[in-house]
Parts: structure tokens; C-alpha cells; sequence
């Protein structure tokens, strides 16, 4: 047995593989297999395991992935958000970096023992973080073909995969996800394989649409053929998906720095929204959780009752409380935590946030309003409790331990 | 001024429409207006007053549809289901009978005033409760045909609309109700008019859907001809609708009979579904509320925590506190009261719900998780308390006192 993160995990018997859907509200996988549109998934779930578990909140890509990949929450891992602000430096900065990691992965711990793993993400952003540490194959879609034996531990990946390079806004770049790991499983067959996908299409289009039915069928024939393969498969999501509109369809935001300086004077407080990314025009940096420094002048008590009544706000913390309830690290999350209902978000300030790239009605995340997934593994289970609360960070758990 | 359940309204100085769109989901409106196919609500929203208020809770027909009438909570009026267990009697029976009426309408008493009131179904089952003791017109679509002078104050109201008599399973039921409207509008010019539609299209289709944008685009299309008649028009929902349905597609219910007949014995306790009634077909009785009667040797503290640990389950509570938390009347709501959460439905046992005619994935409500209606006005108003919190009954409160 291996002990990672004080979890211990069992060496892989069979091609383990776990599969992080991005954006991927149970819904999604619902209605298309309602449809006949996942008849690998239909299968799965009825001769094996699927759950609904909850991920962490914030209800971002960056914390989840790599919760799934520590088996651990951010309190252990650091990793709080897409963004942060770092009180030390004074700036404002990306959480790409792995200096930000407080925790090993399940992966390196698995390749240090010898174990044969390959990570492919969509984004490149999530590479540095999840192969930090590991040896092994780890590459992203988007750069795909850049990868170096040297840096990736593979390279001429687009031979490999036989598809184009995909855009880095495209539902194609999830299918290269897909398709490189079946490859890979046939050339290399790893011991154990993390997948995670881009919510390109879960930004844009709702549970049972057409394009989200065929989002989810193309996955289907992938996880159909590493099922064929062998594989014990474990599929969860880093966060699931809503609606985030008013009425007119316009996008339902809370622009909080506006009101701090509103409320407080300029300069009193830093609003900072954790799912900024390089990659906003889909959803135009606006989620459903903000983080919040104020000057020491301002303690947080006197602002949480007031945020506590803005129409489309659901909860409110200060730094401690909202450390203990999600699990997060709280030299990381500023004075007070702000958490948008299912139809809100939160922004900064109109000017802030450049919109023009939206060519549907708002979908995003990042609330706890986003936080059932799906976890589902094409194997039955064993020694697990029905009362347990179930977390998408228990897929590898889950995966080496419990799969029959 | 007039006073009804302790609120004061001012005469109508205009025609004055309230439209209770069954089942809306704020996000219909969202969806249709951001694809142009709603202009009448686009130009509504930005020259009126768009509002998200909350329905009650059990979030059904007949409790909100009622307290939009009497601008009262079900504490008031009674009405807190569309069916109840009637312990005088040992039965159980729908709660159609205007005898269950604690409280008068505003609609009744306008019509005391002197006001000509019109009130228009779809289906006939909320026509007796929502025409309680009030003189005017008073008559469904589905049974239009049968209108009479002395029972409905009308006769002959298919050649008034023009349309056939629809399916009581149809958009067009819903349709019917707003040409009759119009063309009442125009030839007898009512004083106030209430419209209660049925959510057959929303328990079928998601918000964005073609069907959903269709019945949308129908809706407006009629509400833009009332606006040119010169009516103030106030627009909100009995509740708000959801999926309802596992990963693989099927309904996801807690059948809670089946649950207690296993954890106490059978005959231990009674489970009834207020959001039964004469028409099921499209959500098999499936919905996320149910009350619960104890045998007197059960505490309801014995169950509370189990039931409150059930997955899927969201809301546990005793009589007291729910009739203080839901302002429902406390004699009618049983020994428990247990509300699911928004993707999961709550049944008896398996046998006792005919799900054949489900011919899509579920979609249904009585939760808190389809609390959220939209409250919209077309006009300004005056008056109204950004921090208030607003209720679909207070639609007769906006349109009549606060509309300029």
C-alpha cells in the first residue's frame, strides 16, 4: 500500500484510469444517455457504481483537479483557486505555479514506486500542476505539439493521436484528450492514467442540448474503447454547471469591487475572483465566488451582514469560517469569502470585464451551487459506506480500492 | 383603499392583468428573451420592472395559486396542497373544495366593490377555488365548452376565442387561456383580470429548448396585445421547475412510504404527495415535497435525523417548524414534513406511480429549489423597498398599488 496525504491507496492491478470532466453537472450525463447518446455509460452505470458526489468548493477548475489528484482537500493541498492574491508580493497572480502546491500527488507517488502514468489535460494550464513531481507522460491538448521527451516525457504526440491541433476554445480539444488516451493506452499502456477536459461546452450549451448530447457521445465511444481495453475507469467533474442570467438573458453579476468602493471609499478592499484564468472569454472571468482583502480599518464583521443581503448572494464568511466549511487554506482566501446563489455571479467592476467574447446566455460556476458531480467507475464496489459523504477527490479511492 | 387579509389595495384605475405562468422557471424567460423571442418582455423589462420574488413552499399549484389570489401566505388561506390527508374523515382528498378556503380573495372582494372581475384557467381543477364567492366570469379551458351564464358568468366562449377546445395534456391549453383573455379584454374590458396557466410544456422541456421558446414566444406575443389594450400587467409564477432524474435518466426518488414501512413496520405511518391531483401523466406524482403522518407511537424526533441523511433528501422538519418556516397551517400538514432537493424527487412506493407516460426525462418541483419566480410589472413602481423581500403574492400588491 502507498500513504499519500495520510490515504492509503493500493497499487493498480489492471490500467487504472480517472477522468475529470470539466464542468461536467450530472445533468449533462442524464440526458444523454436518456437519449440513447452514451450507451457505454448506460451500461456502466447498471452493471457498475454510479454516485453523486461533492466537490470543493470554490466550484473551480484548479482546486478540483488537484484535490482529485491528491485525494485531498485545499487546506492540505493549497491550491484555492485559479488566481490569487499574494499578500507577500503584493500582487495579483495565477495559481499555475507549482511553489503554490503544499501536497504531493497521488501520480508522483505512484511513479516513484514505479508505476507507469500518463496525465493529458486539455489546457496547458493544469500540466505544471498536475505532473509536478512525477515522472512519467504528461502533456496538454493545447500544446500537444510541443511535447518533449525531455519536458513531457513524450513527444510527436500529434502522430500519435492522428488529429489535428485542436483551438484552445473548442469541444475539440477535449476529444484530443480522449483520443491521445486511448492511444496512449494501446502503445504504452500505462498503470495509471489521469484524464481532465475543458468545459468549452458546458460554458455554452445546457444539459440535453445537441451539442452537449454530442459532446457527451464522443466521450462515450473514448470511455467505450479503454473500457474495451481493460481498464478500470473512475469518471467524476471538477464542478458542475448553471445558468447565470437575469431575466433579459444578460449575465446576473454582483460587481463587488464596485460596491466595496461604493460602500467603503476606493482603496478600503481587493476583490479578487479566483476563477480568472488566461482563458475568460467564455465566461468572461464572472463565477459564482469571490475572495475579499480589506484594509485593516474595515474588520470583516461590519461588511458580512450588509453582503449578506445583496439580491443573488448566498453566503457570506469571514476568513476562519470559511476556511473550516470548505476546507480551504486561510492564509490564501483573504478577510471574508462570498459565495453567488445558482443564478448569480460575482465581478469585480463593469469595466473589468470584457463580455464581447459571449455568444450565449451566460453558464458558469464556482458556488456551492455547483458542487454535486457526477462519480461514477465501471466497476461494482466494495466497502463503501452509503452514509458517506462522497467527494470528487475519492476517485482515485475509489478507482485502486474499491473497484471489484 | 380595499383591505383583504389584512393588505389594502387600491382600485384598478386601468385594466389590470395578473398572469400566473405555471411552472416558470425564471431561466424560460431568460433563454426566449436573449433569443429574440420574447420583444414584448425585452422592451418590458427595460421601460418596466423585472423581479425575482419566492412562491411558497410546497412549491404546487394550488397553494400559490391561491396565495396569489388572496396576497397571502397558506398560514392564511389554508390551501397547502394540491391534496391532503383529512384526519376528521381518515381520507385522503384533493384539495379543490373552496370549503378548505380560510381566507376571502382579492378577487372576490373587487368583485364586492363593484369591480368586473374575469378570472381564466387551464384547467379546471383551480377554477372553484380561485372563483370562491366571487360574481363575474369564471371558467377554464378545459372546459370551455361547458361555460354557462349562471355557473361561469359566460356562455359560448368558443366562438369568443376562436379555437378549438384543447387537450387538457397540450401547450394549447395554456394558449387558449391567453386568447381568451384578449379577446375578453377587448369585448367586455374587465376591471382585473387573473390568468393561471398549466406547466405541461415546462415538465416536458428545459428552458432554452425549442418547445420552451416556442410557448414563450406564444406568451408574449398575447401579453404584448394585452399591453396595447392598455393594461398594467403583472407577471409571475406559481413555482419554478427542475430535472428531476438520476445519471441514467430516470426519475431520482426517495419512495418515502416504502422507506418507513421498512424502518417502522407497515401502517406506521402515512406518506402523503401534495402534488397529487386528477392529472399526472406528465410527472407521475413526483415531487419534491411530501408530509407525513405518524402513528401516535412514533415521535417525529425518532425519524427526523434518519430521514435528514437519506441521499437526495434536503429539508427535514417537525409540524411546528415547518408551518413556521413555510407559513403553511399547521393542522394539515401532518406529524413531518421533508422537502428534497432540487434533483431528486420524493414518491410513496414504487408500485403506487404510474410513470408510463412519462415520455421525457422528469422535470418537476415542490421544493425550495423551485422557489424562485419571476415578478414582473409593466411599469415602474413606486415604493418598493430594494431590500424587501418579495413574493409572487404580491402581485396584486405591485400591479394595483405600486405600478405608475
Amino acid at each position: 500500500m502507498l500513504t499519500v496525504n495520510r490515504r492509503s491507496y493500493r497499487p493498480p492491478a489492471v490500467p487504472t484510469v480517472v477522468v475529470c470532466v470539466d464542468g461536467c453537472e450530472p445533468d449533462y450525463l442524464s440526458q444523454a444517455v436518456y437519449r440513447g447518446r452514451m450507451p457505454w455509460l448506460k451500461r456502466t452505470l447498471a452493471e457498475g457504481t454510479g454516485l453523486i458526489a461533492e466537490c470543493v468548493v470554490p466550484s473551480f477548475t484548479n482546486p478540483n483537479n488537484v484535490s482529485i489528484v491528491t485525494g485531498a482537500a485545499p487546506s492540505v493541498h493549497g491550491i484555492c483557486g485559479n488566481y490569487l492574491y499574494d499578500p507577500a508580493s503584493g500582487s495579483e497572480v495565477m495559481m499555475n505555479d507549482p511553489k503554490w502546491l503544499t501536497a504531493p500527488s497521488i501520480l508522483a507517488a505512484l511513479a516513484d514506486a514505479g508505476h507507469k502514468i500518463a496525465v493529458v489535460t486539455a489546457k496547458d494550464k493544469l500540466r505544471r500542476l498536475l505532473g509536478h513531481g512525477m515522472r512519467g507522460i504528461c502533456f496538454s491538448s493545447e500544446k500537444a505539439h510541443e511535447a518533449t521527451r525531455e519536458v513531457n516525457g513524450i513527444d510527436d504526440v500529434l502522430s500519435l493521436v492522428g488529429l489535428p491541433l485542436p483551438d484552445v476554445y473548442s469541444a475539440a480539444l477535449s476529444e484530443f484528450v480522449f483520443a491521445a488516451a486511448v492511444r496512449l493506452m494501446r502503445r504504452e499502456r500505462p498503470d495509471v492514467m489521469y484524464l481532465s477536459t475543458t468545459d468549452y461546452v458546458q460554458h455554452k450549451h445546457a444539459p440535453g442540448t445537441p451539442e452537449a448530447d454530442a459532446f457527451c457521445a464522443m466521450m462515450d465511444r473514448y470511455l467505450g474503447e479503454l473500457d474495451a481495453l481493460g481498464c478500470v475507469i473512475a469518471l467524476t467533474a471538477d464542478h458542475g454547471m448553471n445558468s447565470k442570467v437575469g431575466l433579459d438573458g444578460s449575465p446576473d453579476v454582483i460587481y463587488l469591487q464596485e460596491w466595496f468602493d461604493q460602500q467603503l471609499g476606493a482603496g478600503r478592499a481587493r476583490v479578487i475572483l479566483p476563477i480568472t484564468d488566461p482563458y475568460v472569454v467564455h465566461h468572461g472571468a464572472l463565477g459564482s465566488f469571490a475572495t475579499v482583502y480589506l484594509s485593516p480599518a474595515t474588520p470583516a464583521a461590519e461588511v458580512i451582514g450588509p453582503l449578506q443581503r445583496l439580491a443573488g448572494m448566498e453566503t457570506v464568511l469571514a476568513r476562519d469560517a470559511a476556511a473550516e466549511r470548505f476546507e480551504l487554506p486561510s492564509a490564501r482566501i483573504g478577510d471574508v469569502v462570498c459565495v453567488s446563489a445558482r443564478s448569480t455571479v460575482i465581478g469585480t467592476s463593469p469595466a473589468r470585464h470584457d463580455l464581447s467574447g459571449l455568444d450565449a446566455p451566460l453558464r458558469s460556476h464556482g458556488g456551492v451551487s455547483e458542487q454535486r458531480v457526477p462519480l461514477i467507475v465501471n466497476r461494482r464496489l466494495a466497502g463503501v459506506d452509503s452514509t458517506r459523504r462522497l467527494r470528487n477527490f475519492d476517485a482515485f479511492d475509489l478507482a485502486l480500492n474499491r473497484a471489484q
